[in-house]
């Protein structure tokens, strides 16, 4: 069984929106097992819209249009739908009662315009919008499925999850067949090096499929296991999981959707320690991302964003004749400042970071990019050496994932190392 | 002259990927109005792939297909490409040496995989890759072109700014005809507020379109102009804008692609005026937006994430009493946070803000979305009260953006108000 995804509208293909609506929906259908063959942008126009219209029809068991359904002259889907199965509006008297009631809701006088809305194809069944004026409607043809939604995300999104995907799953039983996917966030290795530790990749997935998808926060790995029934693909995915984890476990820290302040949060809860941080050239982001998560102020004491020397020198306690002797930017300052920071805020942990991330400040020495992250507890003071590119705000995003990550394998005793 | 744009990636259909990569070249290309007929998404499978290329290819002067160029098992464009234009894979030595170079400036080993990168389509022009290792190919066939871009998004975003729009821009020059957008960013206002201070709309626009693209930062304006030469459409684009500004001008902090951290850092160097900035409830993201901006130690000289009360107390003297009396997400103490920054600091203007961001931490009198922001100089120190809403993240980014507003009204001497 497969799906297309049709969204309509020139604002989204001329870039000034986004495509989330298509994305939600392909989550959507990709769980139920609903593989979507394609999706389409097309703008406000008869044509092209009646020829997608048609190749997609064609060559789909469903086709989810959204876009286009406003009731003014640019909004043309319905009208493209009626040409396209040779069919006919008319007024549907539920619907008309429902647009009149969301603007008495809103206590806004209706424009006459607004009518046309409860007007729908002959052979379409509607599915009813609760937040908006423009139904949707859905025609079953050929043994095949059409349906037609708004373009307003959360409108579009209540109708595909009260009446689309549980429509769509009561026709399609997948017999015999169970897609399921598990996502593995690794990070501090390269996509090339992964996939040379995983070694002969075709024995390990016995089928199944991987794709590494890198990005300056790390390396995810999709896992897709396609069996006859449930068990077996959720079987499939956590023998592969165990193989992976088993080659290159340290590298990840954690799955589908966790964040790695996330992780680093519940370890240091778990083990009842508090954490301050001194930042440099990360500029707060390491501390922002912590404070991302609720609850944070149970184990994150304080930031310092000691941006320049004295702010190193009179918080952080940084000697000032180490940074005269290394630079600011150093292994020693690193040091320093992560003991300083714990110090001065009598927390169980130190983090800190100072680098050069661009594009301007780099020595002969010293080049864009070179940062050095400290961290210290107890018992030991440690700092080390990290080269990163040129682009700026990459540069901080990656320096502050790779702060996090050193928290994390120090809360987990894992060493640092690709 | 009419484009597709082709994004590979099973990613991005099934909803793991937002698609963000095709609003960009769609924007780009319709800035050199290049018209986008439409733009897809498929998967890593070659005979999908293949047709797509064809009904692109055959309907449309240039397609550019981003994604799939990665060295691994799962990336099969490059493939698709030579099977296409039934030609071959060959050795590019400078592409070789570009891949090298960048796990040299890394200081990372390279696995051998990666020599695959720097094969390309014998009958493409290269267009070489500063950030990663996938070049992107230039093909030209039948008066048409053919582009192939890596997907990862600082990769090609560099990529069609220096070399792809350029040159698609000198083969196809428009005639008679010229569309130009400009977009107006403001903030503290509401997107209703600005539409009716802005009063006759039709009247102001005299045949040009204005649409409000409200987010969590403000509320973009977006007005687009159609005449007969570029000049005509430029000076309608001029007209307008200064009608607007002279009825919300205060609420406008730039245009276009202008963060307002860039703003205020640029009033800061004019100014000659240091800042150093006190968080509580952004957790460092007031500090990490201002270090964003390339140069900022210029005026920047730090930020104190005083998320205890002990941190309040210790690094930026504010009184424990009237922390005490009042609480920490006060007035009161806002205005010691910021008077606190700027005398530890010896900068001429200290920033501060504290409050309640969720989803934990609200009392009775102090709901949830409760902020106080602060604000010093030499001769005057205030805060201000403001009400955000639920979210934890969305009110991080709603505060942050209030508290760098309030700093560029300072600035500019504009009182703050809606």
């Amino acid at each position: 069984m497969q799906a297309q995804i049709i969204t309509i509208g020139d604002e989204i293909l001329i870039g000034q929106t986004i495509n989330t609506n298509a994305a939600y929906i392909g989550e959507e259908l990709t769980k139920i097992q609903i593989a979507v063959s394609k999706t389409t942008v097309v703008g406000d126009e008869e044509s092209v819209i009646l020829q997608e219209f048609k190749s997609a029809f064609e060559n789909n068991d469903v086709v989810i249009v959204t876009g286009g359904l406003g009731p003014t002259h640019d909004d043309i889907t319905k009208d493209c739908i009626v040409k396209f199965f040779n069919t006919e509006l008319e007024m549907n008297y539920e619907v008309l009662e429902d647009v009149r009631s969301i603007f008495q809701r809103r206590g806004r006088q209706m424009a006459k315009i607004n009518e046309t809305q409860a007007l729908v194809p002959k052979i379409a069944r509607v599915i009813r919008n609760t937040r908006g004026t423009a139904p949707g409607t859905w025609i079953e043809k050929d043994k095949k499925i059409f349906i037609s939604l708004p373009g307003v995300p959360h409108e579009m999104k209540e109708m595909i999850d009260t009446e689309v995907i549980p429509g769509i799953a009561k026709l399609y039983k997948p017999e015999n067949h169970s897609i399921k996917i598990r996502n593995l966030l690794s990070t501090g290795i390269a996509e090339s090096t992964l996939f040379e530790r995983l070694g002969n990749i075709s024995e390990l997935l016995e089928g199944a499929k991987l794709a590494f998808l890198p990005s300056q926060f790390g390396v995810k790995m999709r896992i897709t296991a396609e069996e006859k029934n449930e068990d077996l693909a959720l079987n499939k995915l956590s023998e592969i999981e165990q193989k992976i984890r088993s080659l290159v476990g340290r590298y990840i820290y954690g799955i589908e959707n966790d964040t790695l302040e996330e992780v680093v949060g519940r370890l240091l809860l778990e083990r009842g320690l508090t954490i301050a941080v001194a930042e440099s050239c990360t500029g707060g982001l390491i501390s922002h991302r912590i404070t991302n998560v609720a609850g944070s102020s149970s184990y994150f004491e304080r930031c310092v964003v000691s941006y320049s020397n004295a702010a190193k020198v009179e918080i952080l306690n940084v000697n000032e004749n180490t940074i005269a002797q290394y630079g600011a930017v150093s292994l020693e300052v690193a040091r320093q400042m992560a003991e300083g920071v714990k110090s001065v805020s009598g927390t169980d942990i130190g983090l800190s970071i100072t680098g050069i991330l661009g594009p301007g400040g780099a020595t002969r020495e010293k080049p864009v990019g070179l940062v050095y992250i400290g961290i210290c507890n107890e018992t030991l003071c440690t700092a080390k050496k990290f080269q990163f590119s040129e682009d700026r705000l990459l540069n901080k995003d990656r320096a502050a994932q790779a702060a996090l990550e050193i928290l994390r394998r120090h809360l987990l005793g894992i060493p640092y190392d690709e």
